[in-house]
């Protein structure tokens, strides 16, 4: 089965290589001896970037895994309701 | 000046290794289409380990930057705790 | 139509009178005048036992309301998701 | 030992009443069977509001307690410091 994100491919991982650039960054001004204020500033940025990420890939999930599963009924749509939950659950709990 | 961290470079530059890898593994993860549920899963640790980089760091600025300052006085030392108060509302609300 | 915590409804009212009595116990440390950080340590209790009741109207939501939509199609189904989308992106990021 | 934030304890009082009146609130919408999402987006100012009285708190905490605590020096400058990290990370990690 095709997943709903696969769609949006290549979003993700530039989004995902901008993130990876970030932390990066960090480790260059950890080295530098920058002024920490400086360096804690950056940090919120990468943490809100992944958030995004998250929430995107869940947002395509909800969209085709869990639609589909509910369209079909049966067993495997509560499966895959408990199984986002938990998920979401993670996240807001970050 | 030297700051609070500089003694412990070497840790956070292992730390911030650490999580440029998860970011990488999250990659390879779109990359080879994962399950979107088993990327999700991977978030939380990496923003977790980027908020403990951020704690460690604040603590280093506080025991040493503002305690030094409050020690010394003067209008520098308000200065400097405004500066930290403001980086851990960022923090808090990230 | 019914929404879906209403058979949970004692419940969630139940732990709402209980986050309540924190807020009101965190009025009465700063009457009393109580330690900052006693008082400080009062409020993520609070923050999550309203997090966990967010979480369990979103659960209850995603299985009644947003299942029901996917199973009947149509331009509802979207609605009802982008609606849950974006209530969780506001949890996420508060 | 007069506290930093009680020279501002009417304005924590008020905002913690304010809060007390949106928990109540969302006791009222549950009991009113409110459509779901509407209660959920009630739930984020809340804790946010709960925020901003912690950082307020901690703010006052760090220039009275922790910045007088550094100036005399001595162990309990450490103990200060130590105490106010870990009321950060709780607010962080909450």
């Amino acid at each position: 089965m095709a997943h709903g994100y696969i769609s949006d491919k290549d979003d993700y991982l530039k989004r995902l290589r901008r993130i990876e650039g970030q932390i990066r960054g960090l480790q260059r001004m950890v080295d530098d001896e920058a002024y920490c204020i400086d360096i804690l500033t950056q940090v919120p940025a990468a943490t809100k970037a992944l958030q995004t990420v998250a929430l995107g890939l869940l947002d395509d999930h909800l969209a085709h895994c869990v639609a589909d599963a509910a369209r079909d009924g049966g067993p495997d749509a509560d499966a895959k309701l408990k199984e986002a939950s938990d998920a979401i659950a993670r996240l807001v709990r970050a």
